[in-house]
């Protein structure tokens, strides 16, 4: 197998350990999805079906993280209509202060750990400090706002 | 030519027209990028290399909008880092006001213009009355959040 990244040809090649040195490797492989908090799923989902013909992929409730959510596809990525299911829902506490709008960018990468560990060193702030189950079956880990320019980041390993 | 959305079979065929009767189109080609306004952009830029590894895939000043802007390939998509140039700046005004964070998500779509009026006949809300140059040649509009579930959508056809 040739590797497009070093030129190397190898049977079992990980470009990641064979880049050249001082060069970050790349560990971010596509826009996982945006999630959008509302306050109104059906609405939400009706609207872009109406506008843009998305249709919805995945439904999920999330006991644990407290929401509603509708995942729906566009492209590689996803739109994730979200709501909060209880006031401590981290989504019901974001849309009573700001208001409907984008609340997290989620980026897809092949090892959540070694993602997460990466911003670590780079200087950003893990809200979860190991990974974690996520919804549709993923594993995740959320970036604190503070210290990724004011964006919360979430980590997800389908 | 054999059409995945509806099978059928034709030389210059477009699924759009040929889509079962009340189903919308689909408009959304890709998330062609998430926008994030910065204070500092070469911090940023240096951040997401050293945490990531994502390196800078185009670079331009918008002067039309105030904006200094760093595009940064993930996948199939960019993340956009940009900082305003100018106190009249949109993105000025919007890190004066709720600081740094996700500003704007962009959707790639095939036609501007068709995916603009769909989503006034769907009760969005156009800021640009019609399509407009965009950065690295693309031609774009915004789209209000008021009426988009508190989201601002740049349409972006390449």
């Amino acid at each position: 197998m040739w590797c497009s990244s070093c030129g190397q040809t190898s049977s079992n090649h990980s470009p990641r350990l064979n880049r050249p040195t001082g060069r970050p490797p790349v560990l971010l492989t596509q826009i996982d999805h945006v999630a959008i908090a509302v306050h109104d799923l059906e609405a939400a989902i009706d609207y872009h079906r109406r506008a843009f013909g998305a249709e919805v992929h995945h439904r999920e409730v999330v006991e644990r993280d407290g929401v509603d959510e509708a995942l729906l596809r566009i492209g590689e990525s996803y739109l994730q209509l979200t709501t909060g299911t209880r006031p401590d829902s981290a989504i019901t506490t974001f849309l009573a202060k700001r208001g409907e709008g984008i609340h997290h960018i989620g980026y897809r990468v092949e090892d959540c750990a070694e993602a997460l560990a990466a911003i670590v060193a780079a200087g950003g702030r893990a809200i979860d400090l190991e990974p974690r189950p996520g919804s549709r079956g993923t594993t995740v880990a959320f970036v604190h706002p503070k210290g990724s320019f004011g964006t919360l980041i979430e980590l997800v390993q389908e």
